[in-house]
């Protein structure tokens, strides 16, 4: 069990996932793919293959580089794999809420992994195990598996529909079996998936980063609501909801994706320096430098400083090597944990007056300590600037953000804000500015393009379940308390 | 993944039970009872409690020693708990294959574990997976318990009474809910199950030296057919099964059962010693010394030599300190893997003639590899002497042995054996011979009083499945092929 | 043993050095120390203290985080304590080459760790073997000890003046024994070590950033030649070799110090910055939009646009997840290892004439690729400038660099250069910029105020054993294969 | 670190030894025959061979058959080894402090290993350090490498010598060069050393059945105060101590040597039945069974059942599956550790006259326990009887025992010894008894036959040291505190 020094003022990803189907070195390129989405998730990781008679399979805790490496072609043999990327929490995580998870079903075997989080999978899970499922896990992806091998319909792909049909929530899943590869994405699009091409083969994944990073071609978005059947004829497309305008998780810009990837034919890189220049627009600042914190804040605070003039200076260091967490010395307890992953770099910022962006404030605990290491470097103002609106509502889509009432926009006024940062001014990017940067004139409030409700509150879909932390589902989900 | 240096001469027990309930150190008990079985059992362990709240649970690859030192009240807290020892192999067992396993049912968890082999969990399993079960492991046990689960009965008893009903075999299970501790036995008894109490915690067990290792009383066996229930109300004993007179496992006085434990009121020791006696008077040879095969030959040489007034030597050592196999030197290739456990004690063999006594002879090879030993160590005649009858089909009911197409004396003649193992004379105990020792004084041919279908063919239930080795089945009870 | 995938194209850094007296959390504030001087040295790492009667000592192969997390207080007490991180390599690295190293000397307990090489180890552990001396390592700091045991000197701090007085090369060293800190540097100053102060403490260190991350005050450099011994008493000041003008590796500004460091009185992010100043007047060129290689490269790159005014842009992405080495596909072989650190990102490349900028160039297979994968993306015209001057010589003071033959500048013309990095134009900061940006007005051709010789070749101390890389001397130094 | 489940009762070899020169699978070969010489140590392990140019070499904490499994002609290859076992206590231990240990002299390279213990090494130690040796671990092999290291003469044989004229104790080496296999005994023969051959190679070991695992023929004992050579040439003996008449340490006899090991042309297994003949006669009892505290009481007490015609019976069985200690169950505290390797047949012993034979009593509180599990289990009356006198002095040669304050029959009169042990009667072998056991008419009191100090307080050398326990020594040897 490893603990990682966490920045828990960061929204954490419900995972990564990729597929292949069609190259003979496909373990090995889905651990590239999964490599390249290591970003939305450290904790676990997981590659199954089909062989063409078993399913060869590795699941392990722990991040791709550490486990993947070595050749994959014999251990994972096979021309068809899924692979998926866990989040890494605080906590510990048990090898069997690892993905992707496996079911002989009778007409064969079923793997399947996904990203994102069912809203009514606890209602689900009661009716099931009521009707005598034995579940191996607690997760959310164990529900569609049931859902499928309990379907009475004989077609595998009817099956699947069913189950899709009976899951409310947000969600991106690539399944395998003997035959197929198969993809699949909620009915608002809020999880993201793409299709690509390497050669013969297709592939699956949730940022195009993935393919780059095998020299994959961009095809295009899964739908929502679309199922992708890849198989010798081809890629198939079957829709098991009603078309409806997508309403992708707008946590993807402001956060998650990785700066390089493509998102709906925008680059995340551009949209967030154009979130600084608006932030420089909405939130100017009379300054002598722009710091970002690293390494998420830096193309807003580019943009920024575009924006507005003002230089752009690296007045933080970030610490690449961040392991376990260290125990804080007694005698000099104003070091925080923070300043291990975080330097100030005292040229820049002694005696200056500092514009600090951030892409975002969750708990504000890092942002706090981030601001005393500025200061406490000389700095003589600290202007803080969020690329993002205020965070004001929780997720249940399967971003691991915090409760609403840990939310530090949701509990304080713009002056305790100023007041508990130790700030000389606050500014947020507003929800209209961010739609802006994307690309968007402004917000449909009848239809919003984005699920923005951490902002403004409006969910794009039932919350049946109703729960918010994973922790509390845990413990309430199974009995089992295995190491 | 640990390869031992098996003897593959010997048969293999399918694993040995424990439950406690009603100490505050259940865990720590039970890694004790766990311990005193490991003979039962060497390649995987596991312990699960119940805490009040839920279950903790451990379950490791290796031996109790290895993984159950230290403080188990902390890692394993509760009043009752379950264990479970499982055998060693030459191959690799996923950690999903052992025991106890764990199942969130609608009325609250459920835990199982046993000793003994269903021979109809293929059909069963097969039918339950049409019926959209989803398998975690390819155990038998795990059948049970999605007949458990899938029982339409509403009190939990009525409904491991339901499956138990389905089920066919031999085996000995123990049970944990958040209430009860529950033990059965098959309806013929193949598999041992005893009933202790310590102080005022009840425990059931294997064998009657997991009740001495923690200084629990012996209460009774469980019977054939018998289910009994432990709670705070005491000890409840329900039948499944029409009455109908045992058949036990003729192979716990044989070989599996430890020499200190007493079965069915009989001193194991004492009954394998009259083994000697017999076999001592339907085979007697002129010799200067009478040797064994350590340990399992010990107390029938001993009662041969007491029969006989030949002498009693230690003319085989055995080695405690056996770990993965060497590789052999290419030079030396006449020394065989075998001589790195047993080594010959050629001051009392050399220019002697030698009565060899082994418990019993499977495919041959191991006995083959010590009368060539004991003949380079100078023997000049050597009788080998077997302390059971010649095994001659195979067991389906749990025990590893061979298939019959390997079992050295249903494959040769008398004479092809005596050539084979290069002896001078070659003699098994009968099978009344064997009857006697153990204390009736002959068998029931209508009604076999003991399981001794290995040496008469006479199987005492149907055998639906009828599939032979382990690994056959789990090639192809899951397609999932994981590490 | 890990294998990291090493930028074998970046020079690198034989290790960083930790000491600190007089707190008693010494071990908690060494390992704090040595997780800011990670960047020195990550393959392996080693904390050593004094508990008033013993020497605890912890030594690791891989990162601080990996192994000094948890209460240190209680695995390694002590008021006093030095630690040590040695340099990654592609190979493995045996334990007993990790520092400190220990010697139970005639007048107590003596450990020692060093960051450098010396140039005559070879000649001198050839001698001291001939008078009986027995090496338990291959490190060039065990001969410091060897000497330090056999001087015959009574007071301990001359046998170690008589130890440094033998010893020729580039050192930084700390030194442990029961009564003492001691901390020495080479009579030229190759290496750097400076004194800090944490409430009555004293520190020792490679860099100011190991003084930071514990809240510890700079109190100065130690001088080139000087020996600091703290104890009880303070700080005193010796001398081993006459005065003479230091001469400072000029690496530590161009690659090895944090930005965030002072060297000398400078800040190391300032100077890269102007170092980018420089270079853009120097080599100007044409372009859309200047891209750094991230991190080393980035304040280069901004100083580069602050003085050019064309834009800095993030075009190249940084994977923080690095570990093992994928195995390359064999279909997409196109793509090389170097793909998966750095990503390029396409949206600030496409169609765009861009200016590279990093620190230097080693022997070109990482620029190469970094080339290749800009020109991919689409990059119109490559203008690659290096923030140093061409590297055209060996270290021998502890660099780990590479063999003349191997030096890409060494070896080729400039237009060999620029074919073979395939880029539209090259350019390289010259030595009397580089001095420039250093805060120098010019080069002193006499008394040169760095140690440049990669650049010039002129060495600032004799070479006496001339031998070049650390693997080869290891083989040569002992005859032990040991893992 | 593992700690065992010790029986402290036993006295404990320092280890094992095994040389081979001149077969291509040395190592192969050297693995096997540590694993036949297991029972004189199980704490660690280590093998080195020359493969014409280097030393591979491999130490390990635990046993042979833990790490010396698989190909070990690759991993250690070359036609000459050596090899080392060492003994196993309840503390750790640590790698620097597992033989064999190696020098690189200036004539090339020198692996050594040894058993047994000097008495001067403390002194000599002190010498060297002060002459500016450095010193790699507490043990006292090291002293001899630093003698030979410092020798002043030319040869390499005479440097060895010079350093065996210099060590005082009891000991039997073998050592390692780039040309020779060497083993040297003390000049009083204490340790045990023997010669063998293999095909055209020959073989050094501690007992003969390190031969017969590999096939291998005995040639002669190495005499007392001799070097064997052994080179291209064939085998050379020098000698470098004034012949005398031998004197073994008479507990190769009672207790180390494994039963089928032949000892100065004696059979352990004889010699031991022969002390159970002895006993039987000097300390009859009237009683219904003899019962042996398994393993090593089997032969003393099958020749205690021969001349008094009483039944030997296995009383207590031996379990074969001990690993670390289990926590003990506070509510059933009468059961102590012991009982988890040894465990009573109530069968053989319930109502009945015992006599319980034991090999030897050390401290006493084994014994105790044993005593007390059988009356437990119903023994009417037991007898104990001890197969070697009273030990009331401790060993100074590598024999880990007690200090005398903790010696059972040096601390308590017979009657005292009755009662703490809580039996009906209590006998000891004599001292003439064990002469006659072994072959002798009788102890030759002006020069005794064998070192039987233990028993008589007449130690064959001078104690210059005179120091007790090992931990002790360690504790002031070094002033490091290494994991």
């Amino acid at each position: 069990m490893v603990y990682f020094d966490h920045d828990d003022d960061k929204p954490r990803e419900e995972c990564g996932v990729f597929g292949i189907y069609g190259n003979h070195e496909a373990s090995l390129l889905t651990a590239l793919g999964l490599h390249a989405l290591q970003h939305r998730g450290q904790e676990a990781c997981g590659i199954i293959t089909f062989d063409g008679k078993r399913f060869p399979s590795e699941r392990h805790l722990g991040m791709v580089g550490e486990h993947f490496g070595g050749d994959l072609r014999q251990r994972l043999p096979g021309h068809a794999a899924i692979g998926h990327n866990r989040y890494s929490t605080q906590g510990r995580t048990m090898l069997r809420n690892v993905q992707p998870i496996f079911a002989d079903l009778a007409g064969g075997g079923f793997a399947v992994a996904h990203n994102g989080n069912l809203t009514n999978s606890r209602k689900l899970r009661t009716e099931l195990v009521k009707d005598g499922a034995i579940f191996q896990s607690t997760m959310d992806t164990e529900v569609i598996l049931h859902l499928v091998a309990r379907s009475t319909r004989p077609r595998f792909l009817d099956r699947l529909v069913d189950a899709l049909q009976k899951i409310e929530g947000g969600y991106a899943l690539v399944g395998l079996t003997g035959k197929k590869l198969i993809g699949a994405r909620d009915p608002v699009g809020l999880r993201p998936l793409i299709l690509g091409k390497l050669g013969e083969a297709y592939v699956l994944a949730s940022e195009t980063c993935a393919l780059d990073i095998i020299g994959a071609e961009f095809v295009r978005e899964v739908e929502n609501g679309e199922i992708v059947v890849i198989s010798e004829k081809g890629v198939e497309s079957h829709r098991f909801a009603a078309p409806r305008p997508s309403s992708p998780c707008v946590f993807e810009y402001v956060y998650f994706s990785r700066p390089d990837s493509i998102v709906q034919g925008r680059s995340i890189y551009q949209v967030r320096r154009r979130m600084g220049h608006q932030l420089g627009l909405e939130t100017p600042a009379d300054a002598d430098v722009i710091v970002p914190v690293p390494d998420s804040g830096v193309p807003a605070a580019l943009g920024f400083s575009e924006q507005t003039g003002i230089p752009f200076q690296m007045g933080i260091i970030r610490n690449h090597y961040v392991g376990r967490t260290f125990i804080q010395p007694t005698q000099t307890g104003r070091q925080s944990a923070v300043s291990k992953k975080h330097s100030p770099n005292r040229a820049v910022l002694d005696g200056k007056r500092v514009i600090l962006v951030d892409d975002s404030i969750v708990r504000g605990n890092t942002s706090k300590k981030i601001v005393q290491m500025v200061r406490e470097a000389g700095a003589k103002e600290i202007h803080f600037r969020s690329a993002s609106p205020p965070i004001v509502n929780p997720d249940f889509y399967g971003i691991d953000m915090a409760a609403k009432s840990e939310l530090f926009a949701a509990i304080h006024t713009h002056e305790e804000m100023v007041k508990e940062l130790n700030v000389d001014s606050l500014g947020f990017l507003s929800v209209d500015g961010l739609y802006k940067a994307i690309g968007e004139p402004q917000r449909n409030p009848m239809q919003p393009q984005f699920a923005d409700h951490c902002f403004t509150g409006v969910y794009p879909t039932p919350l049946v379940d109703n729960e918010h932390a994973e922790a509390d589902k845990e413990r309430q989900l199974s009995l089992l308390d295995d190491a």
